[in-house]
């Protein structure tokens, strides 16, 4: 992905492209850049300014072709290299991060779970196995996956990050509201949801 | 909440919010801007600049008081203003935010969940009860709710968020990873877990 683009902009391609697979599903061939907007309550020149950071985007006078604009927006986010990612506690949110689809579109496999609930060990969610957390170093080596998910309780977070640093797990998505403690060269992006309600919240409700 | 604070301050300033809390569990009651800064491994003048935000923040040579710099985080991001929600869809991710306890310390009372699956209403879940989707319109009414976090399966949401818009829904925080057609007097929020991730993985993972 380009780094100069901002987090702000990726979500919006990201709504961009969900529109232009309903199209294409549709069998529509273009689009223009105001129906776009209407759809997510933006300004169509916000919608234009984004499709700029498209490299060589060309639009007839009708509007812009569906197809290539959905490659270009999947070229620009890097959705071709796909990445492998181990989720680890399987409970309600382990469980509905395995069962949504969609991440597998935008590059991202979640290759199993894994939990230390022994009655939950060799169970299936979406084709996917669940292991019990001992099994997580062989795992990590023989499959070459180094993206950990986590979704334990925030009372487990660090002793698990603990166990997924020494088992050699390099990046950390922590859904947890634990702010974890890692050796510098681990990386952890908090997924900190409290913090775009508060921005949705406080913003809009008066 | 101040309006001119960004979303990357937001996200930041409830992770500080997250660590003063520990200090404060472990009677610590002085905390430096470094201590922060390598709990995130982030840059301290970072944590500074964050801090000359927030209104009438003292310092002392030692470092910041922690009781008092969490209440003026609370007072600047309006953890204050107790704002109830719904969540349609008891799913695992509908009962994963259920569950989120979190929510309720930053001002996000999650008051009932709403399904149409006969074999979950009237269950209880974190002591919210799960209620059978038809009877949204009445509760709306009754206890005042205006905001609802979707979780519903992406094949059913628009049908679900336009029976939210007929119930008097003004507010969706839209977890489903569909782009929802609402009139203009409503504001949807939503939650791309996709685009974090592709910030994240694509950004930091060559």
């Amino acid at each position: 992905m380009d780094n100069k683009i901002s987090g702000k902009v990726t979500s919006r391609l990201t709504l961009y492209h969900s529109i232009l697979c309903e199209y294409i599903e549709d069998g529509i061939e273009l689009i223009s850049s105001p129906q776009i907007a209407s759809r997510l309550g933006i300004d169509d020149s916000q919608v234009r300014k984004d499709f700029g950071l498209l490299k060589n985007v060309g639009r007839c006078r009708v509007g812009y072709n569906v197809k290539e604009l959905k490659d270009k927006i999947e070229k620009t986010l890097g959705f071709a290299h796909q990445k492998d990612a181990f989720i680890i506690g399987a409970g309600h949110l382990g469980l509905a991060l395995a069962k949504y689809d969609n991440f597998s579109s935008y590059g991202l496999n979640i290759i199993a779970l894994f939990d230390n609930d022994p009655y939950k060990v060799d169970m299936h969610i979406n084709n996917k196995q669940i292991f019990h957390i001992t099994k997580l170093p062989n795992l990590v080596h023989r499959l070459n996956v180094d993206i950990a998910i986590l979704t334990v309780p925030k009372n487990q977070a660090q002793k698990v990050a603990d166990f997924l640093v020494a088992s050699d797990i390099k990046y950390i998505w922590n859904f947890t509201p634990a702010v974890l403690r890692v050796p510098d060269n681990i990386k952890v992006w908090n997924e900190n949801l409290i913090a775009s309600f508060l921005q949705f919240a406080c913003k809009d409700i008066e």
